[in-house]
């Protein structure tokens, strides 16, 4: 048995950060920018007001001070003269600072006749300016890899930047495999069951920035799996699920070996999971998931999800646990670490009684997988766990 | 001025949870299941065993007991027949557990020479069999709202759930105003800059569940204002941004009263926002939000994501805060409450030195909104503050 941290090693080692295309901004949010872009813009691109009112002199800004209005800079459409002495020019927020001008008296505090201003209040020292480039001026980057955000969507819009370089997006492809199983909406035989692990990891990998396909069912012969395997060419992902231990009627491993996979089962030292297989065929990498729908899911979480971020180019780091304080003991943990399906509410963090890994009811519930180390001594209330959300 | 809970609660009046429609399970992750559904299924549909082994009676289940293997059951094809006393039958995970036997001896436990299987080593008292319906049982309820995870995905598909009511997308159409805008990919004049709110607002909306339109940029002008609302016409939610304070070329108002909105303006004391223009007219929702661009992404936060949460039918109640602890020190905040662009890092927050809400750099860094309340005295480090992830 190797732990989680030498299998995910070994998983990292199959895949490598994938090329990138140009997409639409609008497009972007979601998306990891592949290359560092910069502004093609300053920010203002002009000393702009930051308040309605009046520009000015800032040497003849006095309370009582009268000056004569001589015309109008609006946001799109600025002042085109030079401010005099003894002139002013009504300003709007967002609108270009008219040359001469250094200071903006915010329209409260000044009383206004015909053409005529007077300075009713005194201001205090703020200019109500905002500089040129006080946001971000041209060549200013945004350093790849980075996950747009829809703030950093709205960033790159001002700086113009109509097409955003982004990773593309990994092709996964999902192969069930089992005779036992059918799809949502078929009627099932009395042996059979509904295949789920593909829709579960489809949701979950796709809302990382995957494209996936749900390949049809595998049957248990080996025609069925190579057809299944045929169909996943290309795939820069194949994801099996089920067959892949070493019972009599386990012939994922078989076929992908025949196919030409180098594979290598690693049986991972954690609760649920269990064996894993994996390798490389034909330019795509191979990883077997075990067919138990939580077992598959967890692995999702902890295995599948790191590579999906390693392609997009988002690093191979293991994810960083988070942590959370116990609301509920729990007893010590064995030889294998355990993700425990449980509940973050509220800052505090509890695993659910039931942990057997054939309920999806469990895990619809729960928020968060408890990460308890092999050997993990009894918990009290009180204490710190990590966990990962989910 | 309104508080921003009186002015959350005047949105909320304007819009209500929207119909329903039937989508593709394979679609309904990041959906939010409409009405409740239940299992057509129980799950698993037989008493399935959880491990590889030999299925038996309980009571013949002694060490040196030697047992005849009669026959196989594995997943998708159980054993057809009764097993006797003195019978054991193969049997893989997952598969039916055969008539008469009630206890499944993992194979590490057996050693076997032909036919005949001996139990070498004592099995602790787990069955090894998961019972007919351990997970939930046919009419088990998932109950709406909720909006639906990976995990309900897959839920959903073993309960042979093919297709799934959920809340229909909430259209919204994004409008920016103003003379000085153009659109990404542009050239902008000398006095104008490029439309980033829209951009930024609809990737926001759209992973809430939305799906906006960003509509032409209205110009400041009756007719291309009237323009743009005859376009956002049949939207659920027009949003405009820009125009929309008493400035003397905020024409939003005006062109929408005459449209017959029942507009009312909210001066929300809240920073970064201030004005808000909200109201009905035909048939739409209608909210007007600041052009300044962090004004308008912290208004989206603040007070269009709840709304798009209960048209999706999740709910009127205010988002609640999470809290995190303070690593640097903050001033005393003034009458209007204050969103606090910031960072937390490792259960550790802080507010970003440079709180100018014309800085879209900032709140590209940010991946909290800290929240200060009116007059909220100076924090030290180490105190607990409200925050909402952005």
């Amino acid at each position: 048995m190797i732990t989680v941290d030498d299998a995910l090693a070994h998983l990292m080692a199959l895949v490598s950060p994938l090329n990138s295309e140009e997409i639409p901004l609008i497009e972007a949010a979601g998306r990891v920018l592949a290359r560092d872009v910069t502004a093609r813009r300053d920010q203002p691109p002009f000393a702009a007001s930051a308040m309605d009112g009046y520009a000015m002199r800032g040497d003849e800004v006095e309370q009582h001070s009268i000056l004569k209005v001589v015309g109008e800079s609006a946001a799109g459409h600025g002042f085109e003269g030079q401010i005099k002495p003894g002139q002013a020019v009504r300003i709007f927020t967002g609108a270009p600072v008219p040359a001469g001008a250094d200071f903006v008296v915010i329209q409260e505090d000044v009383t206004r006749n015909n053409d005529l201003i007077t300075i009713a209040n005194p201001p205090d020292g703020k200019s109500n300016i905002r500089a040129l480039g006080n946001d971000f001026t041209i060549g200013d980057t945004i350093t790849a890899p980075r996950l747009l955000s829809p703030s950093d969507v709205a960033l790159l819009a001002s700086m113009n930047i109509a097409t955003a370089p982004v990773a593309r997006r990994p092709q996964v492809a999902l192969i069930s495999t089992g005779d036992e199983l059918v799809m949502p909406g078929e009627n099932p035989g009395p042996d059979q069951i509904i295949a789920s692990n593909t829709f579960g990891l489809k949701a979950m990998l796709d809302a990382l920035g995957a494209h996936c396909r749900i390949l049809p069912i595998a049957r248990d012969t080996e025609d069925s799996l190579t057809m299944a395997f045929d169909l996943a060419a290309g795939a820069d992902l194949i994801i099996t699920i089920g067959g892949a231990s070493v019972g009599d009627h386990d012939l994922v491993g078989k076929v992908a070996g025949d196919l030409g996979m180098e594979r290598a089962f690693y049986k991972v030292a954690m609760r649920p999971g269990k064996p894993l297989m994996a390798g490389r065929m034909a330019g795509s990498a191979m990883v077997g998931l075990p067919g138990n729908p939580v077992s598959a899911m967890v692995c999702g979480h902890i295995f599948i999800a790191p590579m999906i971020h390693a392609m997009l180019g988002l690093g191979t780091d293991k994810p960083t646990a988070l942590t959370a304080t116990l609301s509920a003991e729990m007893p010590a943990n064995g030889p294998r670490q355990h993700y425990m399906r449980g509940i973050l509410q509220q800052g505090q963090i509890r695993a659910f009684e039931r942990q057997d890994s054939a309920l999806l009811t469990v895990l619809a519930d729960a928020n968060v997988l408890l990460i308890r180390p092999p050997y993990d001594p009894a918990r009290a209330i009180g204490s710190q766990v990590d966990y990962i959300p989910i």
